[in-house]
């Protein structure tokens, strides 16, 4: 059995932030399938999505930290640099983190471990609303 | 419905080089699916397979000077070094950006946003020609 | 066909380590696949999943210094620092590495590349045992 649908996530800050709970509302037959994938891609180039730790806040603060430490806005060997000082360090965030997540699903449930969330990256500093595309796909209980 | 084909791509130089046409022309049958998803995988380790602005070259000379800056030849401290100055480097970039996409179908065609594309990250000075596998599964039409 | 194991891996030394027996002993049924894809899922913050060279242990060592000094323990502006010094260190570069991996079947067997092997990263002083997913899926022979 396959679903799919579109999700727009609502604008948010420069940084990263836990999703979770917009993915999986964004697809209630998750809890049809007995074993299968969830697949989460984000249809951007300057924002990206990862896995890790759900609950400390900080933890996602010194991820904007770190990331902006290792690839600094403004760059100055940048070439591409007409769309603003923080695009393309965006760009380059964006794959290094990626741009999809593959978790498995068992017994109507996405198998994540119990420390773990799915994190937006946003890299822009107005990156404006981001579509995400979720596809949930495997064998019906 | 399952579709898988072997595609070896040309030698290409050093840097990232959009393939998009290429993996789309090896596998027309994603054309035939209506909900699913496309991997592409590539069976090599000192190459990778990211997405990222399909739209100006600037971007991916920009990701080739970012990459090399930040994993740089001849590293100092690199044991493994017997292949060439190229060769370590090249090993932790392709884990960096990694050796697989996962990709949404939806009505025949990638659901890739509008400035999507995907990149080969060449790391080897003369890298060779590199074999990709490209998978496309779903529900057909 | 759908296959799904959950797979305990014992306690490692910090550092890289090969795992792909260990994934492919969980799950022999994937002999019984002609043609398909096999997820790995780690179900960690501060370990990671990633592909590459399987001959030479120089590597290994090399991508744990690398990562080491891309992202070293104790960072002066790491806000999360109450689990230890290699905590948040640990965070980001299972981020980096990533959490999954997607690898395609042909023919009932893994379609890695020659020099293509599964690392485990375990990014933390003392990580323990480590838990991963491992679902396979495709078309029977």
């Amino acid at each position: 059995m396959w679903f799919q649908t579109n999700l727009t996530l609502p604008a948010r800050n420069r940084g990263f932030h836990l999703i979770t709970k917009e993915v999986l509302q964004a697809l209630p037959e998750i809890s049809q399938i007995q074993v299968g994938m969830l697949s989460v891609f984000i249809q951007h180039t300057s924002a990206s999505l990862t896995i890790n730790e759900n609950a400390s806040p900080d933890v996602r603060r010194d991820f904007e930290r770190y990331f902006n430490q290792a690839v600094p806005d403004e760059t100055s060997y940048f070439e591409h640099n007409y769309e603003g000082p923080d695009d393309m360090a965006a760009h380059i965030k964006s794959s290094q983190l990626g741009a999809s997540l593959s978790i498995p699903i068992q017994n109507g449930k996405l198998a994540l471990g119990t420390w773990q969330g799915i994190y937006l990256g946003e890299h822009r500093d107005r990156g404006g609303s981001r579509r995400l595309v979720v596809t949930a796909f495997g064998q019906g209980k």
